[in-house]
């Protein structure tokens, strides 16, 4: 099997993982009032990569093989992957129309639906992380950080500088300040979390965090590529909606081709840093390299 | 002193606790992005009467002295009511100008920066509950049903009815599901955490409940008549709304008169059920006649 295939399959197979759990957790789709339910799984069931549990699941499996005790968390993460895109794609923020290939949540629901479906996956999130079979204790760590980490000193700090430096030259700090926290907060914690569910020692926390912010940076790097690049078709969301807003993005300061070595400089960081878990690192590995070569 | 100078005197104290709790909890209205901070202190120090940590506090002190051990949780408490205030003015919701007497949250700041205002209180309110002072057994159990009773079979189930059954004729029934969800959830929250933390018996905590829910459903018809015979600067929100937009009130299925006798009838009952506490429920048994006779 070539590595190509080999990571398409083993994403598959966590990818069902994650979406088994999300499903069983989650209301069923006629529960009252089935109208939020719906929505919730309409925007949740998009065929998303489910690239952050892959990276939690895939990092767990470095320190142990039990991968029962981390999916609620893996699942947990995408809950709150999936409200932030809901939430962006409002009017309000983004007004953005399609979302993983499909019709956004507030084009299908309304805008009022959509926004209580956000709130609704925020909670779940804490929700599903309650019911990990964890200790109390580390338990009750992983909620104080996925409160803080998605705070307004976090993801909403993110969020918030993207929408007001709209339309405005921003320089290079408040670039990285936005993607360390808009994109960045969710990558490194569904690695922090793979790690400390595994029981992994403070040295490798460190080291996979280290791994996290550059893969975290490239995918941003390479999004920003692909909003310029992309066919809508094949990466699922608008394109080319980054320049018509005038947007700041690594290609709109650095080029796309000095945005390109960038990533790959980072890309090639990132796979010295897993060279330290050898074999077991093979899937990760396949997956840092797709990073740089996905077309969605 | 009377009965309504005492009162006022420890509502006044309670409401300083919680205050002073969420400012040295919260980000400084200054620190980036401070947009976000700014919107946040503006909802949240705007006059609030801060009914749902009094009750959690006044709850706690039947059963244990040491309010130190309650007042993370009763802050945490008033968070999420807040973010619920944030989303729900919103245009895409209720599209309200005013609240607590002051020009609504979206309509100062904007309303990407309002959602994201009332994103960043509910995952506060998790990260406030995750600084109480209490075994993390407990603190694990408080964070789950937070989320529950939040989420989209509880708080969220409620709004949504709300909004679907707007301008349309319903039965009490559907009535009372979303003020059971809508207000009730995080009255009964709050008197049940306060159980909690304290310690409480069951027996105790199932009395409360009871409480709770009869003076949850009494607020809420006394709100429904204040919209119709209430003063707008006494009440600090919009008067008449209700009536404008149809919304089904009980006023509206019952008429002001029987609504009054309901409202009477609950307090009636929630005063027997604290007679049990003697001394020690003085104050929640001059709340519980204040809910009744209420101008705002």
């Amino acid at each position: 099997m070539t590595n190509k295939m080999q990571l398409k399959k083993d994403l598959k197979e966590k990818r069902e993982l994650v979406n088994i759990t999300l499903d069983r957790f989650l209301p069923r789709k006629d529960e009252y009032p089935k109208e939020v339910h719906k929505a919730i799984r309409h925007s949740l069931f998009a065929g998303g990569k489910r690239l952050r549990p892959f990276l939690c699941i895939r990092t767990f499996s470095l320190f142990n093989d039990n991968i029962e005790k981390v999916r609620n968390i893996a699942a947990a993460i995408e809950l709150l992957h999936t409200y932030t895109l809901i939430h962006d794609d409002l009017p309000d923020i983004d007004d953005d129309e399609y979302r993983r290939g499909r019709k956004a949540c507030h084009v299908l629901y309304g805008n009022d639906i959509a926004l209580l479906a956000g709130d609704a996956l925020l909670v779940s999130a804490f929700e599903l992380l309650s019911h990990a079979p964890v200790d109390d204790a580390l338990k009750q760590q992983m909620i104080k950080e996925m409160a803080i980490e998605c705070g307004d000193r976090g993801l909403i700090a993110g969020q918030m500088m993207d929408i007001l430096c709209e339309k405005k030259e921003i320089n290079e700090r408040t670039l990285n300040f936005i993607h360390k926290n808009k994109t960045g907060k969710l990558i490194n914690m569904a690695i922090r979390f793979g790690c400390l569910t595994a029981g992994a020692t403070n040295a490798d926390i460190k080291r996979m965090n280290e791994y996290g912010t550059r893969i975290g940076l490239a995918f941003q790097i390479v999004d920003d590529i692909l909003d310029i690049e992309g066919d809508q078709a094949t990466v699922g969301k608008t394109i080319g909606k980054d320049a018509k807003v005038k947007k700041a993005t690594y290609p709109s300061i650095y080029g796309v081709d000095r945005s390109r070595e960038m990533a790959k400089k980072l890309i090639d960081e990132a796979t010295a840093l897993l060279s330290h878990y050898g074999e077991k690192a093979e899937i990760l590995l396949m997956l840092t390299d797709y990073m740089l070569t996905r077309q969605f």
